[in-house]
């Protein structure tokens, strides 16, 4: 029942970012928002140079969309590769089978393999609401799932994405269940595996809810947005890569699970052990190393929770051939001086470089994790590792491999510095009693991180230094003045992110 | 830490409808945009003239919105209550607090009285997203709500609107647990009972996924968008209205929770339950008589499921000191002979007016249910409700009561007629063996109801029915070719909406 060309609205874009979810605009009185009957938040098929998206619809009664156009956001336009001009075929929606799944989960039903596989390949296709993927992760939440929806559903991740595939069996990588401000290992460690002739395909996310992500960092330095051929590329060249994992489609439906976690602020452990294993086996790994810092104010806050983790961690990937070691980290502090990008990247650099103004506790998280990693791919001797490391940042080897993946990535740039600093000083005289992950963290993000990458803070102290009342405690770096104020009121109202006392 | 007026964003009201949940459009450049850090989904608070919403942000890259200008969707505009050219001042929206409770639920919790009235509380101020409501409805369907939490539901869901007082005792109201097209018993209902002098505040709502609600039938009638005091006069005057529940605010956190519902197609006991006597407790009823119809495509399937609900209504409505009736009915096939608002009206009008062309089965079932109401308030004796609920339509004392509320609810129009009409022929000769309800509802909607106020079906058959091939099954209604053509296509590849065999 093709309606005849011309009734058919022109697409418009509109360069509205609507995240994953793609949204289409069309007036009230158009003759297809009347004839289909559709509604505002309707769910409609999109069709054109055979393409097909399904959109949610925004009825628009005023001139913001003109006669016989129909205005598409960002994802809406990409996904379609349309070009201005073009007519396109709108229909509702068809009925999404999957969701059906979901409602079982949702009664307490247990999920099979078919069935996970189905709901990833919905999400992945853009054909679920962020009100189904909510229903999809609350539902999850509440009953814990099972071993073998677990495994499942890492299957299913990996399944409804792309794969990579290395020669040789030392393909490396590392994670840390994040949670820890300035814990930048991970170009320090990819630096020092690559160096030593592992293979170690390392992508990783922008800041969700941080003041930086590793990719964040990264891209005060060099290029992160790789092709899937380009990552290839600088990957067979040098062993290992920096990369953005968002370019790439390495379990695209972990990713899009994640952002509505966010607005949830529901975690689910199943979800979390999936998301974690079905990247790394999408990125070809053999063995992987997975660091939980555990601590007050971590994302794992009890050794016991963080076993229980390791335990699932490790038997799911025994399972899927990956071999999982998990290290337990000190978790009470942020890691480094630098939290937010640019000044994490100087903390990277300064360890690689070996300055002596680099921190220390940085690098030795770094050798220790790259140690680990190595006794783990069995290319040093139980007990070596870390010494092995250790030389490999020393001897400078870390450092040229590092700028040769930036170089290879697209060059490679020092990172920016702010225009505005202002130290804030101690309140009292004594010891760093304790220090609040989340509040430096959403401290960092009101002076501007990481969307501007030279904002953030520098801590001058840590945990168990002694410091005098007037000496500084830590500085605010920002891109603009206002956002120095903003962070200051913060800090001033919420003090008790750096607790000070008399005795230690 | 107010920043100068000249750089707050003038708003401009975009005229896009995103129904409760209130959208801004701010350009990526715009000064606030980059000192807040907002991001494209971020939830930001908005205010001007001493008023505060909370809506979901969309960044736009284009010149859709000129520099220097913010765009408001329709909800965000009207909540604000603002006029062109103002100025509005944007900030990170505050925590939600309540959102906690929704997370303990999720992970199996009971909710205690305080916390359903705070998650209440939050959804009717909007500071809930869509997913959050998807995951209060999928934490509920998950572990059956204790008769506690449904009690304390309900009594949260008055407690977050507006409510309705009346003089006397005599305050009655029904109520239809849907899934039956044409079943539109309540202007028969509220006629009879007014005319008998009974208070009968009825309010309705349209059809969310069906093809007419009581509110969208008597729209073709006369004006039901009512004010809360509009409402009020026309009790008062007439003793019963036949409004549309969506103008005036009782019960309103129900609203917004049934419109996600819809969209995950999730429903739990203990929100239909809160749902149902929420809004006639808000309405000031003291008697309310409820009508499950039970069959294999009604919404609720079986005699054991419907007596289960039954049990569950009665005793939370004892609770809330209102008294609560249910009846069972024959769900098996639609009511009357119209599908869609104009079509229902007409059979309406045609019972009220004791025409011979009335379909008997919609005053069959008006009857009992009015005399089972006059019954269950103690206005006539036991056994006697049915015999005078049929007197009041036969003198005419219903039709008058009907036009009278018409009349003062902004008076009384005929109900339109389409221009398209396409008659179904049966496809074999038999007896009419099964009708599918939802198959049907799924017609009338394609036929363009609820939307065209004339579209939608009109049934020339019932279940038990003989029928000859080539003979008229039902006839197709729309208000323009194409959609009948639409509806045609449909009927022909679901022909099984209508049973026809051989033997009864």
């Amino acid at each position: 029942m093709d309606k005849t060309e011309s009734i058919l609205p022109v697409a418009l874009r509109l360069g509205i970012n609507s995240r994953h979810e793609p949204l289409i605009f069309l007036r009230s009185d158009s003759p297809v928002a009347r004839s289909e009957g559709f509604e505002s938040m309707s769910r409609v098929k999109v069709e054109v140079n055979n393409k097909t998206i399904i959109a949610t619809l925004l009825i628009v009664y005023s001139d913001l969309i003109k006669p016989g156009f129909a205005g598409l956001s960002e994802t809406a336009w990409k996904r379609l590769n349309i070009t201005e001009g073009q007519r396109i075929k709108l229909s509702h929606a068809p009925q999404v089978d999957s969701l059906a799944y979901i409602r079982a989960k949702a009664f307490g039903h247990e999920l099979n393999k078919h069935q996970l596989q189905e709901i990833m390949r919905d999400i992945v296709e853009g054909h679920y609401m962020d009100v189904h993927l909510a229903a999809f992760i609350t539902a999850c939440a509440n009953n814990n799932m099972s071993h073998e929806e677990i495994l499942y559903l890492t299957e299913a991740m990996v399944d409804a994405g792309e794969t990579l595939t290395w020669p040789g069996d030392k393909i490396v990588d590392k994670h840390c269940v994040g949670g820890l401000p300035g814990n930048r290992t991970s170009p320090i460690v990819v630096s020092i595996l690559a160096a030593k002739g592992l293979t170690i395909p390392k992508t990783s996310s922008r800041a969700i809810t941080s003041p930086a992500g590793t990719a964040d960092v990264m891209e005060t330095m060099t290029k992160v947005d790789l092709t899937f051929e380009q990552l290839k590329q600088v990957v067979e060249q040098h062993n290992g890569c920096l990369a953005w994992g968002g370019s790439v489609s390495l379990s695209p439906a972990d990713d899009i699970l994640i952002s509505v976690e966010k607005a949830l602020d529901i975690d689910f452990e199943g979800q979390l052990i999936a998301s974690i294993l079905s990247k790394k086996i999408a990125a070809g790994s053999k063995y992987v190393l997975i660091d939980i810092p555990v601590g007050p104010t971590a994302k794992l806050r009890s050794k016991e929770s963080a076993q229980a983790l390791a335990k699932q961690l490790k038997a799911t990937g025994d399972e899927m051939g990956l071999k999982v070691k998990v290290v337990l980290t000190d978790g009470s502090q942020p890691v480094g001086y630098g939290i937010g990008p640019a000044l994490e990247a100087w903390d990277v650099i300064g360890v690689l470089k070996n300055l002596n103004s680099a921190p220390q506790d940085l690098k030795e998280r770094s050798v220790l994790l790259a140690g680990e990693l190595l006794e783990h791919a069995e290319v040093v001797k139980p007990g070596e590792g870390l010494k092995e490391a250790q030389r490999v940042i020393e001897s400078g080897e870390a450092w040229d491999k590092f700028t040769q993946i930036c170089e290879a990535q697209g060059g490679f740039t020092e990172p920016p510095v702010g225009c505005c600093k202002m130290n804030v000083n101690a309140y009292k005289t004594g010891y760093i009693r304790r220090i609040n992950n989340r509040l430096l963290g959403r401290l960092a993000k009101l002076a501007g991180a990481p969307a501007d990458h030279a904002s953030g803070v520098y801590m001058e102290a840590k945990v168990g230094d002694f410091i005098t009342e007037g000496s500084t405690l830590l500085a605010i770096h920002s891109e603009a003045p206002g956002e120095l104020e903003y962070a200051l009121e913060f800090y001033n109202t919420h003090k008790e992110m750096i607790i000070i006392e008399e005795e230690l």
